[in-house]
């Protein structure tokens, strides 16, 4: 199914992209560094011939183009549009995790250090709106607007879940509830996004959008849980990350927290300053212990069952929205 | 003269602003680093009544919609977004250069860190995006859409300056030239997009806001020249810089590369791994042996004579046109 959806779409939002990334000013060195994060050169500039990411964030948008009653061409430059925010906000993200790998490489800011990988962000953040912009040559200024006005709201909406991600890595006691309206905002606001800029193109009618933007939030949020768990008990072979980074970070996802709301021995864990390999294992051990694996599967589950909800509201047209589910099921059978 | 202006304006623009800040999310400890940064608050979120920075590019925009023929309060929305951006290229660019201070005041990663500043730099990005999208309200869709290109172009010019600003500092041998197209991108970029979008919203006409945008470019690149001189030269208690920040930090601003290419005694120090205060006070002493800083102020005067005979030929109206060349003379008579 998922190769279906990408033999569809995935040539098409390459060009579009590397159109985009194009326009980039010609200065010595800065389109590797583009162009390096999207997974299209290695370090070196050469090519590069492992796609990195899945390129699912730009396949939601035109699948809810189809889906509304559009044509999902009209809808490319919005496309490659998330795709190069989404790149713009894991370079900054691994910035401020000190996360040195990422899809199996060095992070940008391990290869260039970190002043280039913040300017490299900043400029993938301006692509994304110049491509943006480009929904200008296949949409009216009422819908270019509109997108705009989204993407916007969609940004605004991603610093305030990074900022939160940040905060609770210092602070105790981070609830369930808190932990989810940080990934509403860090992860689930641009999944949103894409389904309502593709549904806006597809259909031009804001409210049927509205109706998609609440199918992405609920996908978008199911998907962070799933990630989560593949962030403790992940295959580094699968993932190209590495294993258990969620502990060695000490980071708040949603397992830990839980665990740490169930386990006294695992509070004390994570009062230690600095995790040893020791540390990270037994960390791991007491999370299985309070199965904290089966309750963020169990919590990603009623998200997921509520996206799939809200995408019947919607009322997708033709085999548009039959895909939309197949890629749901899809991303939810990735491998734990 | 420039009180004149900023009597008129400066309330306007601030009002604005504030506007717009306050559509950031509700998130603890946000709004103080979003606001600190501006001059609104101390680092406690405390009132802070010493407003930070002389907001004159939301001037130059305003400035131009007069001169343009236009209502100077239909261009405020884009007024508040040039500030707001320029903000954010500070936040970041302190982490780059690793500032320690800005405007006397400790800078934004001082006091809540480099991830802290790395997201509030990318939220008042948004902000200006959003700020700027608020010229819906006064202009038409096509002026709008107009502002937006010229913004993304400019944010594609500020992340090739700082490219090259930041390469510079690791390459030897950078040429005037060299150095000239890096602060075409870095610092003159955005003076020229202030005219630019405040002559677009003022007239409508992407001809007569080109000569505008013309105009900017030059005073942008003559102000930078100015800037560079202050770096070397400046009173601390005046620009609220640490005195010779730029020769401690070994920026290769102009009087720099000036020197470096008269003086074979300079370029040996400048191969010092790091600089002493000594090695500060006899790089600046050799700088005044060459006259860099004469050198630097002829060419500073240049680009101003150039920003001159650009707005000439935009034919500023009214008495905004006066009101521009006030402004001009009154950043050249800056204390170095």
């Amino acid at each position: 199914m998922i190769q279906e959806i990408a033999q569809r779409y995935f040539a098409e939002i390459e060009r579009t992209m590397r159109e985009v990334v194009a326009l980039a000013p010609d200065a010595p060195d800065l389109h590797v560094m583009l162009e390096y994060p999207l997974g299209w050169v290695d370090a070196d500039n050469r090519p590069y011939d492992k796609p990195t990411g899945k390129r699912i964030r730009p396949m939601v948008v035109l699948m809810c183009t189809e889906a509304a009653g559009g044509d999902w061409h009209d809808a490319l430059p919005a496309a490659a549009a998330v795709e190069i925010l989404h790149n713009f906000t894991l370079i900054h993200d691994d910035i401020q995790d000190d996360s040195p790998t990422r899809h199996g490489r060095p992070t940008v800011w391990q290869v260039w250090g970190r002043p280039n990988a913040i300017n490299t962000g900043d400029a993938l953040f301006t692509l994304a709106y110049i491509a943006l912009q480009r929904l200008e040559t296949t949409s009216t200024p009422e819908v270019v607007l509109g997108a705009w006005r989204i993407f916007n709201d969609t940004m605004l909406e991603l610093t305030r879940g990074q900022h939160l991600d940040m905060r609770f890595e210092q602070q105790t006691g981070v609830s369930v509830d808190e932990y989810i309206s940080m990934i509403r905002g860090k992860t689930s606001a641009l999944l949103s996004a894409c389904a309502q800029i593709g549904a806006l193109v597809g259909s031009g009618d804001a409210d049927v959008a509205r109706h998609y933007a609440e199918f992405g939030l609920n996908l978008g949020i199911a998907f962070q849980i799933h990630d989560d768990i593949l962030g403790i008990w992940g295959d580094e072979a699968v993932t190209g990350k590495s294993a258990a980074t969620d502990i060695v970070s000490k980071k708040k996802s949603l397992p830990v927290l839980y665990g740490l709301s169930q386990s006294a021995k695992l509070v004390k864990v994570y009062q230690r300053p600095a995790f040893t390999d020791a540390d990270v294992h037994e960390a791991v051990a007491l999370l299985d212990a309070v199965d904290a694996r089966g309750h963020a599967a169990r919590l990603e589950n009623d998200y997921y069952q509520r996206a799939l909800a809200a995408l019947d509201a919607a009322q997708p047209q033709g085999a548009a929205g039959k895909m939309l589910r197949g890629l749901a099921a899809w991303l939810f059978q990735r491998a734990y």
